[in-house]
């Protein structure tokens, strides 16, 4: 059976894995994260095949309301450490189990989510620690389109994926 | 005979092609754009041979204006998704036949145009699905210099390259 | 022994160890510096172990002391191309002596902070001649999880890594 | 008899030799460049020897004007596409002739003055048609340390390095 069956949701570490890990510092602190474009119509396509995705960071940004709502992602979950706790508000948002739940993260603080998450992912250059514990792992490095290759990988396993090119034809 | 044979002008997708598929985003959104300098000299060479070259994009950004501006760029179709239906809108505008364009596009949202142009072209980090129905593949990565790339090919076919890099002298 | 034994203190060089190297420039000067998010937790690991973390650099920016007091970083030496000069005042400050601080630098200026330091760091793009008289090497390059690496390294010769993994769980 | 021998000067382009060639683009037009800070070393310590450093660039920018202040460049030339005319002026200014200087660039618009200058360098990355007439390759790439490499191999074949290297410990 495909690691993607029966997941629900999704949820997604910010630092490392939307973005590549890099804080540009200005004068007033944090002022840019860059994304993927490419992670941007991943997120898009999994949406459209009734797939919830949410965001969940242990920093706090304006830069990440910005570009969840540009992404059409609501469940945005900010200034949270524990991500595990902050899995399962998302799950019950949804009303779903931590079994329905795809998790990808990158580094330490992500491992409790990643190993609870019916699917825990992490990315290319994910920790040590975190690529131990992990079922997924994308060849792409985080903010290098890991996001999108995941969505990839769950679209074609839903045989789902060759549709959506067409219909993006 | 040559790819370029026949070829009267060259749209190029942005983000991906122009750029590297980066976003920088900002507290009020996308800040930033990266471009390539070199892209910019092989743009304007390929100008200087009379092809002329616009910019198709599914975003819509002052940044893109500016740039192209810059570049002498007076054909900018913007936030357009329908990359095709933009192709044709650019070849109304020049009242040539599709089967004179050139297109260059890294995404999904850019097959359709790729496929339909007299000349598909992508990128060295193009999604496989668009590497797929592409006529021809820069080595450069989007933003790297596959633009540059590009218009150096074409002026080679053309066996202009030579006569242009001796004008520079 | 352990490399690591008997240090109480770290003293880190800012451009090319905490951030990569680039000096992004506006038309104000300096705008901008890039920090790994990595490099963030392995300090704060180190901090939690008792190893007291400073900052030494020749440049001065505001955007070090953000980064700094993000980091809970109390000594932060700017301005000052003597490396040594500083990092003796660093000793100082913790009433500790040279052969108890760990330094790590990439160029040139940082040579004899490294060379006089208990335990003398650099990382894996330092400078050929600041290579040759470091005691320690990261793989990674400087903004690019040098840092880390070296807190991880510290923190397994102290036998206390698994724990700190397992306490964030 | 070494390449560096007799050379009094050394012209530096900017985008793709200082700079890594990327165009940092915002709603205003080009916001940042980026610099590697080791370069800056390398002008310094090259400076330290005697030799002069300028910069040539076609483009204008005060960002240019910024950096340049802090290396101690007084010879700035902007907004100049024909580059060997303001190599000229610059042999002029300092009353040498064009045997006696260096000029590094990237891109075509440099070929002239690399023919004609008594050393002609370029970067790693450089373009193809550059490389061809280039006496001098750095193996880094340009904005990544390829100026740095310059400074360091021409103060070696004076047979300085050791004893700048000494002077900054």
């Amino acid at each position: 059976m495909s690691a993607f069956a029966g997941l629900k949701a999704l949820a997604l570490d910010v630092d490392g894995v939307l973005s590549d890990g890099r804080l540009y510092y200005g004068n007033q602190g944090e002022e840019l994260k860059t994304f993927s474009i490419r992670d941007g119509l991943g997120i898009k396509l999994l949406q459209s095949a009734g797939i919830v995705v949410g965001i969940i960071t242990g920093r706090c940004s304006k830069i990440v309301t910005r570009r969840a709502k540009e992404l059409g992602i609501a469940h945005v979950i900010q200034g949270r450490e524990d991500k595990l706790t902050a899995l399962n508000e998302f799950c019950s948002q949804l009303n779903i189990d931590l079994s329905e739940v795809a998790y990808m993260g990158d580094d330490l603080p992500d491992r409790k989510a990643i190993m609870a998450a019916g699917l825990g992912a992490t990315v290319g250059n994910g920790a040590a620690d975190v690529i131990a514990v992990a079922d997924w792992q994308s060849e792409s490095n985080g903010g290098e389109g890991a996001v999108r290759e995941l969505c990839e990988a769950w679209l074609k396993s839903l045989d789902l994926w060759s549709h959506l090119v067409e219909q993006l034809d």
